[in-house]
């Protein structure tokens, strides 16, 4: 028998399909989480906090295989988990239709001036005009980003005519490499950052990443608040330097309630929630969870799998 | 020559690129344009009022090609044009692309609760959890009306992994036919309204229909208000049968500022603003009108062509 540390949030999903090799301890709380850890052979240590999670994470000595429903496990301790040899799934993909789709709901509501019409509702007032004129037909998109979120956005966007060009390592046709992208910032309406949040990608936008945009630039940030330097957004949004940012994440969340982000007209903050925006979260996690399990037992390959070195 | 009377609204667009055999007799008001239309060959009559375009087409005696920007001319005096064997091309697909983009945005929109979003915003409050958790994808759509704008809307729909049914006259593979749709009802989630207005599609959708779909299911207008007993919806939307409706069109318009769907919170009502969302329509209609008088001059046939006596 396999010793498997679950936690009692995800059973009711899990325990019918257990295979019967896996002997399951179920976890209420840190403290039994804590306890049952040093016995652990697999672990699923999600918790709301991050903390508890990294410390149940440490007294699993015997963990040979870590998985979590979180798409970003960079406050995990990679480190330690790399030199113990432990394979870590992570819920890369999990939240990608509904975030791809919400990308798509911002990326439309920006173009046609949508939150002027639902506040018109509100005073029932009936509007002559649309407050916003944009048509995403025909017009260009820098796509930071081409993970299992980034591929979603692409073939979406593709199908209202935008030209979508993404940025990846192994460049190929239609793409940039992601020494290329800068020196092409002002030839795309849109900016999308869906990169995974590493020390690479921290802070990739900036005061001179803005001033490269066109006046028309639209930046949609659904990667992590600290990819772009936010300081230096609020100018270019207070200046108009660009057109708008769209940004389902800020640094830090919750943004404090006197930020300047939440009064300016031409920032949109959706409070992290693109990947809330969906009821199949818990079933799509456990889902992959019972497939790895068998995965595991053949010996086959987990997935997705981590790579700790890089952090995502 | 051949005497052409056109507003002049258009002129800055349409005068550089006029081909030699026209003569064109450009109009400020309805007294120049009916002083003028007895000569006109060609018309194109827009104005912002419906009873003087009509005057005007009455007044046309001569009349051969009517050309308006217009996607509905049901208002104009079809028989009497018909009558007199008068072709007649109207701004149908004008306005297609961004009606099939608003159309989009709607269902994202009402599928994520944006309204609420944006509402919290305006409030500076960090909301914990998304106010609306449905995704497109897997969800099965009926498409009544499948011309320029509902083929645009479909491929859309299809890119997010819905399953779209279109009914059509013609039937044909994965379609409906116009007397096959209204006992599948309650097989789709979302039922979307994009048919000419005609006799034929007035109260299509009634207190039978609409107690015929899913309590899941979303209404979508982008026809025209009276396509559905707007009663009979308000009716529907306040005791919940129906999930929302999201209406472009209503029915009158504009809507009375006590009209009750104002209020519903599961009513978007959008101003008829889906087509004005865009800064291309002059263009596009300008563009169209110049290749079709190269056409006209050529004998073949100018497009698209309303068929008068279906009046769409």
């Amino acid at each position: 028998m396999t010793k498997a540390v679950l936690s009692a949030l995800i059973r009711p999903l899990v325990e019918p399909r257990l295979p019967e090799w896996v002997e399951p301890l179920w976890f209420m709380d840190r403290e039994q989480a804590l306890e049952m850890a040093p016995d652990a052979e697999i672990g699923w240590f999600d918790l709301n906090e991050k903390e508890p999670m990294v410390e149940i994470a440490r007294a699993a000595t015997n963990l040979k295989w870590l998985n979590s429903i979180y798409a970003g496990l960079d406050f995990m301790p990679l480190d330690l988990l790399q030199e113990r040899g432990v394979t870590v799934t992570n819920g890369v993909g999990i939240n990608a239709i509904t975030i791809a789709e919400y990308v798509v709901m911002l990326m439309l509501a920006h173009a046609k001036g949508y939150a002027q019409v639902v506040r018109a509702q509100d005073r029932h007032e009936w509007l002559m005009d649309s407050p916003g004129k944009r048509e995403l037909a025909g017009e260009r998109v820098l796509l930071l980003g081409l993970g299992a979120i980034g591929k979603l956005i692409k073939t979406r966007l593709e199908a209202f005519d935008m030209k979508v060009v993404p940025v990846r390592r192994s460049g190929g046709e239609g793409s940039l490499r992601p020494g290329e992208w800068r020196e092409k910032l002002g030839e795309f309406d849109w900016v999308i950052l869906a990169v995974p949040s590493t020390e690479e990608t921290r802070h990739m936008i900036g005061e001179i990443e803005l001033a490269a945009m066109r006046p028309n630039a639209v930046l949609v940030n659904i990667a992590r608040g600290d990819v772009v330097k936010q300081d230096d957004l609020v100018a270019a949004l207070q200046e108009k330097t660009i057109e708008a940012a769209l940004l389902d994440v800020t640094d830090p969340e919750p943004l404090p309630e006197d930020h300047p982000l939440w009064g300016l007209d031409n920032a949109q903050v959706t409070m992290h929630l693109s990947g809330r925006a969906q009821t199949k979260m818990f079933q799509r996690s456990a889902d992959r969870f019972i497939e790895n399990l068998h995965r595991w037992h053949k010996g086959e390959p987990v997935e997705p799998q981590m790579d700790l070195a890089a952090g995502y």
